[in-house]
């Protein structure tokens, strides 16, 4: 495959954006240097290709191959930015496979009959303002514009202020009928966070369903007083209670074949010989279907309230996002799976711009990559080249397929 | 007392440097903006009464009454940094109290037979370079000047960096046998941080010793991953950990009648929807003597290590402070006593200057203000004026007597 050299080129461009050396891992969040630096990458990529690019009002760019308002379009793509600490994997390979499967239907001479768009889509991860996804839920509706403004980075600054630093105008905020009227299908593409396709012994899988999942905020608030003066039984310590849940959500993920982590706490005054007055813990909860992700939440919340009582502190919980299972289109599903040579077809649990637009009412696929070691959200993330080169064939397969006469 | 205006002044100059407006409490960390409005506060603090001022090269002010290199001083003061998110009047209570006990000491036309000199130490709280008592431990050469220099903040700055920003030469960090030489007797006073003043219904009390302390590192490691896709029986994660050497170190002190507290805690990538990697929790542990602190860090050490085998974690701790008992001068601690009326004698669990010049060989004693809460590290710590008021008719008696004919 000629495109190789591009898709070569094209991570070499990106791998020191947002690169932490110490740690090799990436700080690309929404609006920050690094994402300003990702999206000035992404829209010089458009050019170079003769594609023009429009950016929506919640900062989404897509970049098409034919007038996309003839409708009907088949989008690919899918985010530049990272959690904290990130790997290079997660989102990027979607937006650069999606390029270089560009770069090779040309080179194959294929003149689409459908206009074909590529995305980056803006705040995937929720790295800086804690909700998922944000673009895409802006751009479909399911995240409401004034909520949005309002949402604070861990400095304290809204997006409303971000954005406008970043010259861009918070009042635009919000839906597009319009463009989504004009995407036909949506196939994104990202690397597998788990080893399902390892265990099966398969480069490319399709995603069947998007486990529900939901961000929950537990804030644990007690009294601040001397580390060394105040008697044991004097205390009011909210570390304490938040342990306490950390390790009860763990076990009853455990038992219930849920997932739930703590990976992020804040903690107030955060002094080392005061006792905290203020905790504040989040908790990440996925389960195969509504009711055990409910039932999780409640057990856990439950449990809080208890330890709580003992340790004389209170605990509210607010939920920050939750998403309801997510089943791709199984038609789509079927014939894109078919294509692959009866690539397997698999669940995750991790939340994509693919299930917000899925939900909208799009029909989406998903288009996962081997991941040798299941590691993602991490440094260590990694994804093997040859795998890497199948994806992009396999999206040349799946849009050739598509966009044929 | 007629110094009392001068005392209301010297608070009302004080309130609002370092405060925030939304707690009302202070961040005065050694060298930051407010630590450097409080120098300049001291030293026209000493000016104003003609005291000439040295700092000694571990940034140590001393306002002296008479010359000091006469010898034999007496040595009032305190500090005047704070803890995260602290109170007014824990170290400030005894800078402000010296001096106005010096007002009415020449209000009276004493003329001191041995020269009177405030100190103002650096860095009693170490809440930015995690070493408490910096100054005076420099001071009197147990904390040795290399390991100062190479003390990082939570930005990554050295103390060596810090120090030549604020136009200090970190060459001169180390002890000063000549300044110690010249001191005859400490005398700190300070707001009590706990109850033991309300329960005898006394203003004032004298200390008798200090309990050993330590702050100990817990670093706790592990492998980071998607908080979506990673099974519970695949992880390694360090937050689980950290929750139940929390939970063990509260179980050990209560059981075991010490104090120990997990006030600190710092995460990495501290996301939240990836596991987390890395969990650093700092112990600051308390004993009535030497023994049971050692029992309480290993037991709760112990308690980890199994713990991180279990999660499939490490463990390691590193010592960052750690203070032998401190029993003051009997002789002292008596005389003091009995000027005030046979004022209540008892031990404090918090950690002082007085506590480092007192192991250093120098006769100290320490005078405490009742705290009606017991509150401390807070912004609701609190002392009452006419307490206050009655700490500097208790300095001028003790110093009236140590310096009179």
């Amino acid at each position: 495959m000629s495109e190789v050299a591009s898709f070569e080129r094209m991570w070499a461009d990106l791998s020191e954006i947002g690169r932490d050396p110490a740690t090799g891992g990436y700080h690309r969040f929404a609006w920050n240097d690094a994402d300003m630096a990702l999206r000035e990458w992404f829209r010089g990529q458009a050019d170079v290709r003769g594609m023009p690019l429009t950016e929506d009002g919640n900062g989404n760019q897509f970049a098409s191959w034919g007038d996309r308002t003839a409708g009907d379009a088949v989008l690919l793509g899918s985010h530049l930015d990272s959690v904290p600490d990130g790997g290079a994997y997660d989102g990027p390979l979607g937006v650069v496979s999606a390029f270089a499967a560009v770069d090779a239907l040309r080179a194959r001479d294929i003149v689409p009959t459908r206009p074909v768009v590529i995305a980056n889509f803006a705040d995937e991860e929720g790295s800086r303002f804690g909700v998922a996804c944000a673009g895409s839920r802006l751009l479909t509706g399911t995240l409401a514009p004034e909520r949005a403004r309002a949402l604070t980075d861990r400095d304290g600054r809204t997006l409303d202020d971000v954005l406008r630093d970043r010259g861009r105008d918070p009042e635009r905020l919000g839906p597009d009928e319009e463009l989504l009227a004009s995407i036909g299908t949506f196939v994104e593409l990202h690397v597998e966070q788990g080893r399902a396709l390892v265990d099966s012994g398969a480069p490319i899988g399709v995603a069947s369903a998007i486990w529900p999942h939901g961000r929950y905020r537990f804030d644990f608030t007690g009294e601040s007083n001397h580390a060394g003066t105040t008697r044991m039984e004097d205390r009011h310590d909210p570390m304490l209670t938040y342990a306490m849940t950390a390790l009860a959500a763990n076990k009853q993920a455990r038992l219930t074949g849920t997932r739930a982590t703590f990976g992020r706490v804040e903690t107030h005054p955060n002094g080392t010989n005061a006792i905290a007055s203020r905790v504040t813990g989040w908790l990440d909860a996925r389960a195969a279907d509504g009711e055990a992700l409910d039932g999780l939440l409640e057990r856990v919340t439950a449990q809080a309230a208890d330890r709580a009582q003992r340790d004389g502190t209170t605990v509210e919980v607010a939920t920050e996002s939750s998403s309801a299972v997510v089943e791709f289109d199984n038609g789509l599903r079927d014939r894109v799976s078919s294509i692959l040579g009866d690539a397997p077809v698999l669940p995750t649990g991790a939340g994509h711009d693919a299930g917000v637009l899925s939900t909208y009412g799009i029909p989406t696929a998903m288009v996962f990559v081997r991941n040798p070691t299941g590691v993602s959200h991490s440094p260590a993330e990694y994804a093997q080249w040859d795998d890497c080169v199948a994806g992009v064939e396999a999206l040349v397969e799946v849009v050739a397929d598509l966009v044929g006469p």
